[in-house]
């Protein structure tokens, strides 16, 4: 049921459900109890938004750790919303527009969502979208401002539904700029931490072969890791044909000390 | 007698009384005695503006926590005014603008305020008209400047009179910029804190029967909460059909360590 | 004595005039020793302008908490100086110019004072002028400077005389931007503290008997406080025709922890 | 010897020799030795200047509290220099500008100079000149650092000589911008500090007879007291034709503890 | 088999290769084994992004101190990588850019990099590139706002792949504003430290006959040194023509206690 | 051998040439030891850039205390150094210019500096050049990231080369912006500190006799002196033509405390 028919506002189809596409490649797994418990909220939520008239808008906030599945579960939920209008809004295609440019992009989706009687719009990555650096801190006070609106307000047309799907990393700069509360839910998506895990994610993807999964779990030994390390660890195992040599490459996680490479 | 009558500036009045209806969806319950007493003050404000002609200009700031109410009970008062001009002025109707064009449009409002006998302004969410955010701080000077020159200036008619009705949820940053001194008088709004106020919202709405409204109040167990968070709870409730699973949807209300999906 | 005799400058006498009569709907009364004596100073001033030659630019602070009676005596002074350029310079004329346009249009005012032979330029409300906020702090270095440089240049031409009268509230602010020195004499507008002062004040006005008058004095019971707050509390008082319920209404005085409306 | 010659450049002549004489409108005074001996030294530099082909620019800065004299004094020397082109740069003719054109405006008079054989340009108050407010503190970046070149550009004219005389009130300010060191010479304007040099500066003046200076003299009773403050205090004194009444007006010296009028 | 085949993208061929040549003038010495294993992943990973479909974007970091190399590496790996567009983005080719110039000209190579099917783009000195100064910390939010969304983006055509590889100084700056983990993969590249490894960089070279190298080397006895200082040293070195005097030139490196000529 | 030949860029010629010379009217003497050395060592570096073809590009920082000769000794370089092409770059060129104006005009000196075979600039007064100053601190971002772009980048001619002269007096700053390790090679410029240094720099100059200098030399007593400051201090004895009164003007040297007219 969670298929995609997005018949209402036809032009934008297209290039718009490609655009989520991108974001799951590999599809979505259902890696632990608690990641399928925040699926399950998620959905009951763009149930809610459809079928009651008393929330005419909506925002839900995806955070979790870097690299953690954020933005392929947004893209995930408003592909399978099966509402008429979706749009994902993401850093990578405002490159070089100014402050006010950028706003007027957003607001332009926003306006274009009013006119569908249910849309859902994905703010991916926030802290991108508001150009915030935790140096200083530095952030977009304007684009800010204009989220803070967006998010409040409801759809002019009556009996027309919004739901916004943020996608952030930092909670603790969204709760320093009080937009963590703009958002009337927030949900946590888990990092990965055990063989089973890993193991879910990567049995189902070509070219991993049950004993190559082993070694590879083996080799993050239990460690908590976002689903993105996850794949790229496991890619590069793979490629180099001989997955022992996973410790080729120590992927930076935690800052300047574990940078370079190490000898072998 | 708090009927709606804005019978001398004509042109703009279908699409503004729209707007202070959208602010009012349930319409306004009188949930305690101090929300009752709060109310009562705002009444006799608007009496007095109306019937004294020392007062050509009063101010009136609703301070109160996220979501208590504040533009709920602003919309109220203003549409119930019985004056002839009553305009709401919000972020929501600014995003994208430049600073000089909100200071413009807001101005734009006062001078049409002057032109009648008897007007009344809603300056909803000043944090928001200012573009306050928490770190820093940040603000507008200029707008900010700007509505301290809009709140002491008569109108140049003789005999005309103008009620300004601000909105506000951080006291402490009105008082730090010295505005919330420039409002003649300042009211608090108070949340909810016990089962039989919870009940004097929920009940008169549709689909919350006198059982719903017992598990509802259950689940909250008496703690302060905003209007605007039990309806949220309660309409959630609601749609699961069955208000036991209230518990499911853990709605942030102390910041981060409340993030996150609750597991089953 | 003290009238108003502006023909020398005749096209914008009318306008101006009632720009002043504007801040004194009550006119002035001597409430206190402190405050005649001070008067009596301004006086002096105005004199010494009028009739030495040797001080051709000559400029009075007066300063004040919030709401003492500022703007109403410098009023009440520039109108009946019998100068025959007299022009009020306050935010409210300004809101939304940039900084340069204000500069411009306040650099036009001391332009054609200039071309009188005796002026007088009220600058009200220093702190609004130059967008003073209390927090950063925050202020406009071009308008400032302005002022300082209008506050030293005496009149290009021959024999012609100037007065500025500044008005202000934080006076340690002007002192932390040397802005107070640049000012000739500075003197210090009392507020109010004690039932005889009060009733200096009411008795005049209509609609203040005597009884009224005393029950808003015991109210008070002898607090200093500003000549604007006791005219708002005792208009209240006597709009519910019943001065008992005085305290019915909380007007902030001392920051939030008096917000909030008082219950019954 | 010391009077003004200004043929070389004819056409600016009248207006600059004005512009100088309204800075000394009492003459200058020398009121005491330590004064004496600082005019003796910048006539000294005039003269090197003159004469010293090694010295093709030279920069004197002139620096003391508050109406101590030093706007007087570099008029005096300016204008008694004798060399065919003068000039005075102060804040008073810059009001509105931009930084960039008041840079021009600045860069221009320079221009002209070096057209000369021999010039002087008076920086008058260069606080002011770079914008500098205490608080912060702030000042204009690209306005200073046009200082700093002017005042190490030789004039490119074979044999063309320039002396810069600059005024400061706060050489602390100068020395933490470096500015201090970019001038060749630096010399304090003394205050005044006792009775003769009380009597040096009044006598001479019109409506000073020796008994009211007498008064006058007991009135502020030796302390240091800047030239300004003195004619002022004197005047008003006059004025009131009363030379006792002179404790009547608390002319503020030092910060807000002294501001407010004393009683009677 | 690492040579440059760049025939897809013609028209830009030679100029492009002709950049990169002139940033290894040397060719690269592999001089120890830590930079041998360094080029070894650095190669693993050109060969993954060609091979697997998997990693349509993948991004290296080479960080070390100044002079270590980093320029060098970059270049030798993108023009022996055999892809068909291979370009260097470098601040030396923005100079005088404004921030929205450089963005969109960064941004246009990456356009032009997705036409192709195979590409590489190096971020050369990615400090330089934000214009970052320690000193505050200054840098331009948005080029580093910019870098942000292009490192993540995928190319839109459908089996296009793209390798970046930045360089950097001050890795530490890099983790302070999230840039280092919007990388992949981060390798160190070493100083040198030892004779052997100076020997390795020098005997290579035209003019370096084994004692002149020997020299050099007791001259620098051991300490660690990037090849930037090395090569600069070796070259003063030999043009003087006799190795001894190889001390004369104290080279900076630590800071000002070791600046200024050592006298003879 | 260190004269004067630009023949290959002639247009500009007569004015760049005249630039330096108005920089040393006093020829340059080598009035220690240690000041010998340090010319040396620029002059080895001439020759190498000129004749090595492995540094296309070098560059020298000549640092020491304000006055001490920089400007002086790097004009010697430039106009002895026999290269086609020699130009100054100084803040006295750009007065008025705006950030992105003066940026062009120093890269269009290096875009015609590659056009020559071999080039010399001067990068006269860094501080100046990048608007520093030490409150705050402030300085030109966009000038200071030219500046370390244009400091790598190697002439794009094959076998071009071309020489950057840099004169600061801050070390420090150059350190903290990390510009100072932008440059090859830094080399101190000593002040003069004992009488047969002084009696160096003036017993060459026209008017000085033995016993003038001996009396200057008294009069300083061994302290350490820029260069300017002895030549100002001599020139001021020489013109009073009386060397004893050489302590009448107080030379500002240690900041504040030593401001102000001695007493005679
Ligand atoms: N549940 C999942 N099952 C399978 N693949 C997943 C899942 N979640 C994410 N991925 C894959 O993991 C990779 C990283 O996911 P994604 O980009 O959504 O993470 P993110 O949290 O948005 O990262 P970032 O913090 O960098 O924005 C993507 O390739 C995505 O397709
Ligand atoms: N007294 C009331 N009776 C019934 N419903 C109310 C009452 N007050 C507010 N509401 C409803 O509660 C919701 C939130 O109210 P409102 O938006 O006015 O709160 P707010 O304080 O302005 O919130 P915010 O802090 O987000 O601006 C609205 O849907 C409003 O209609
Ligand atoms: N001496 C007085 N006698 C009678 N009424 C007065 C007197 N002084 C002031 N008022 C009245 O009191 C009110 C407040 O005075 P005013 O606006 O001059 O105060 P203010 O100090 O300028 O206030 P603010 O600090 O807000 O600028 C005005 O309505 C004014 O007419
Ligand atoms: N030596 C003097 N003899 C007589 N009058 C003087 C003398 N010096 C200054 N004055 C007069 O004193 C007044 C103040 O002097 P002036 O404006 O030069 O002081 P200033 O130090 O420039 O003040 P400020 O710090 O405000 O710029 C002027 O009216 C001036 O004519
Ligand atoms: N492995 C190597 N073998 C030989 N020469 C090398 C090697 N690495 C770098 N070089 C040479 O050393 C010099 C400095 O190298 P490069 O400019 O790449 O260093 P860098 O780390 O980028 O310096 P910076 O920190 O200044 O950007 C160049 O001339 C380069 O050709
Ligand atoms: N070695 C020297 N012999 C003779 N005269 C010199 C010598 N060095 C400098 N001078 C002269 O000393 C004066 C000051 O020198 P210069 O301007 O070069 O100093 P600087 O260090 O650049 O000063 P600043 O710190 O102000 O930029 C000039 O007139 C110059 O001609
Ligand atoms: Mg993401
Ligand atoms: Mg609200
Ligand atoms: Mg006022
Ligand atoms: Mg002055
Ligand atoms: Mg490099
Ligand atoms: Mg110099």
């Amino acid at each position: 049921d969670f298929e995609l028919a997005l018949d209402e506002v036809k032009p934008a189809f297209g290039q718009h459900s490609d655009d989520f596409e991108k974001c799951i490649p590999f599809g979505i797994q259902s890696f632990s109890e608690e990641f399928k418990h925040t699926v399950g909220s998620c959905k009951s939520i763009l149930e809610q938004v459809r079928s009651s008239s008393h929330t005419p808008i909506m925002s839900l906030l995806l955070h979790g750790s870097k690299g953690c599945g954020k933005t392929a579960l947004s893209a995930f939920l408003a592909q399978g919303s099966d509402y008429p209008f979706v749009r994902r809004i993401g850093s990578d295609k405002y490159v070089g527009y100014s402050e006010q440019a950028k706003i007027s992009a957003i607001a332009k989706i926003f306006e274009d969502a009013y006119k569908s009687d249910l849309s859902c719009i994905v703010l991916d990555d926030i802290e991108r979208l508001v150009d915030y650096v935790r140096v200083g801190p530095r952030f977009s006070t304007p684009v800010l401002q204009a989220l803070f609106a967006l998010l409040k307000r409801p759809p002019p047309k009556e009996n027309s539904r919004l739901l916004v799907i943020g996608t952030a990393t930092d909670a603790q700069f969204l709760e320093d700029v009080e937009l963590l509360h703009a958002f009337n839910v927030a949900l946590a998506i888990p990092e990965l931490s055990n063989p089973s895990e890993y193991k879910a994610v990567l049995e189902p993807l070509p070219g991993f072969t049950p004993p190559a999964v082993q070694e590879i779990s083996a080799g993050l030994s239990g460690q908590r890791v976002g689903i993105k390390t996850l794949l790229l660890v496991a890619e590069m195992a793979v490629q180099r044909e001989n997955p022992v040599q996973i410790g080729a490459f120590k992927i930076h996680r935690d800052s300047t000390d574990t940078l370079g490479a190490a000898p072998p």
